[in-house]
């Protein structure tokens, strides 16, 4: 049940038995069916989510009533809002699973006596927060220099299965173009 | 020379003598004058700067050929090409300094190092991390959510010091509008 993250921690640094018994009484597993949303606008964010398997999403929704993506996450990867989760104030954001799935949840006070226990993942999560970090650095770019087009081809090259997973009314809001323009698009009509 | 870095380390975690000593010894301390940059696109990002006394910028060239200011920097935060750092990859960024700046900068390995022998520094990062990404998350949703005019108003109510400290046009494109409309909402035509 947690062996996918067990294996994704893996890969930045070694726990022995206990250590690993001991992350897993600090974690819960949750199994969240489609449109479920595990954070609403307003509430705090007291949670890190680990992707089993599945696909999720963080949306808002923008001044004109319509849900705005701005992030995806799939296997091994963490959602969160950290600025809400960090300080402990209410979150702007939503977040929800775009397809059933199985998630590992950290609640913040967990985290922190697993942290405590097991300082050795305190280099777990920032190198997981560097990656993260540097995805949305370099997201922030391509929403300043790409076209609408250009994001649609780099974002379909770089994570093909993506495109397959996601309804297009939620990638066309990820990538900052209207549904019409992704239909057209996918008609090969631009 | 190091103390911005060891009461801002402070407030996260506590080092001991040694452990500072230590710090001391993989950092290094640069002054750069005003335009000077650190990273220019095509490099890799080898190091991450703490701003001890100035203000710097992230930026990125974009297609026509302009300067599209993507992140702000000034005293007691940290700079960096994250992705670029972390998978020592050349980067698609720039770092400038917009003012003369004294800067505290720890280069990859000396980072590896440090960690090695002081790891509840770990944390240390690990939480500057945490909010420096969360706080990118919230870039990302006014971006998506909020007018030009609403993205200025708040910017200049949230962080008054960065509107009196940075050049017009550079403030223009951080918030992704044209420095024509930024003269009219500072002469209050908007």
């Amino acid at each position: 049940m947690y062996s996918a993250l067990t294996t994704h921690i893996a890969k930045f640094v070694s726990l022995d038995e206990t250590e690993t018994e001991i992350l897993r009484e600090n974690l819960v597993f949750l199994s969240v069916k489609k449109k479920e949303n595990l954070l609403e606008a307003g509430q705090t964010c007291h949670y890190q989510y680990f992707i089993v398997k599945g696909l999720c999403r963080n949306f808002i929704i923008n001044e004109k009533g319509n849900e705005q993506t701005t992030q995806f996450g799939i296997e091994n990867w963490w959602l969160s809002d950290y600025l809400s989760f960090h300080n402990d104030r209410p979150s702007g954001f939503y977040i929800q699973a775009v397809e059933n799935s199985e998630l590992i949840a950290i609640e913040k006070k967990a985290m922190e006596t697993l942290l405590a226990k097991v300082p050795k993942l305190e280099r777990y999560f920032r190198l997981v927060l560097q990656k993260a970090f540097g995805a949305s650095q370099i997201r922030i770019k391509y929403l300043f220099t790409q076209s609408a087009e250009e994001r649609y081809r780099h974002f379909s090259t770089s994570f093909p299965e993506f495109v397959q997973r996601v309804p297009q009314y939620m990638l066309a809001s990820y990538l900052d173009f209207s549904p019409e323009f992704m239909s057209k698009i996918r008609a090969g009509k631009v």
